[in-house]
């Protein structure tokens, strides 16, 4: 059986995202300073530096997505949104969003599925076990969702792409997550980003 | 003039002391675990991998620390209490202690001195600078007082030890502390740590 792992891009402080996520700034309030451009700068401005991470973050044979990652609609879908990621999605393989509405899959170009889990994150995971077979299923974000499957325990692998800047204030990675054991399996740094694996160990 | 440098150990999720310190348990409560000693076991127990950065934290020319990091003693001075480190303490300087309570200095062995500051952290700043000449001032903690002096935009340089647990709760760098645009400096992992040095730029 494959891995739970789970690739998340934080501030020094630990923040993915910042507070008031919004289809135009879809990592929130920034303060005017592109604060989610500059949070990601380490993909986008020096991919080639980091492609084994790149690489690895779409590795995965199932993805589960909060709600909030998956796009800017709130309660019902009143409206058509198959994510931030275009026609043809970056995952190649099935996605499980985590929803309170239900809603029929989603097929998009390259083999990415969106499908809507509405009866909770251990229903989203046994799902997307059995689509990745012995391949490994990503908690893709945001950082509420991973902390949900970190709480439960459910969590083998962690990788952090830890950025220079702070926020102070938006959706912090372990915030209300029980103490946890964690065994560090590598740490690389980059110019723009530092990279640490950790494995979470059994509580 | 010397740079303002703060080095600190911290959890992955930013902690560097749980809630409840005490003089039995100075970094707070542990669940049982030993948490204070996983925190500290990257300089306890691979000091020889981590000498650089062992050696740095004791480099500079004077130090501040907060009233919590010297002792667990509160409010007057009602009982003589000379710090952690013993009689002959590491620092080979003056260590400015922020307090509401005034108290004479007090010289230790090796060179140490303990200066009582009650007027608040820039004067104690000013005084340290005073003291390091050309050299260093490291805000040598705890996470509290760094966070004061990262708010007042008064440090140059953070070199955080981040080691892989998380705590969940207690005293955590970077609370309270507006956005910070930093650069990172350096990055290196060890077994048991990964350290990053970065320069804070100005605001």
């Amino acid at each position: 059986m494959g891995r739970v792992v789970s690739s998340i891009t934080i501030s020094a402080d630990g923040y993915s995202a910042g507070l008031n996520q919004s289809e135009e700034r879809p990592f929130g309030d920034d303060g005017g300073d592109g604060w989610g451009d500059r949070l990601h700068a380490w993909y986008s401005e020096t991919s080639e530096e980091n492609r084994a991470e790149i690489d690895q973050m779409t590795s995965a044979r199932a993805y589960i997505m909060g709600r909030n990652m998956f796009g800017p609609v709130r309660g019902a879908w009143d409206r058509q949104w198959n994510g931030w990621w275009g026609d043809n999605p970056p995952y190649h393989a099935p996605v499980f969003v985590l929803t309170h509405h239900a809603r029929e899959p989603q097929p998009m170009e390259g083999g990415t599925t969106y499908h809507f889990v509405t009866d909770g994150i251990e229903s989203a995971l046994a799902q997307a076990r059995e689509a990745a077979g012995d391949g490994d299923v990503a908690i893709q974000g945001g950082a509420t969702t991973i902390n949900q499957y970190l709480a439960a325990g459910l969590v083998d692998e962690l990788r952090l792409h830890i950025v220079p800047l702070t926020l102070g204030a938006g959706t912090r990675l372990f915030e209300g997550v029980p103490p946890l054991t964690l065994e560090q399996v590598s740490s690389r740094a980059a110019s723009l980003v530092t990279h640490v694996t950790y494995r979470v160990l059994p509580g």
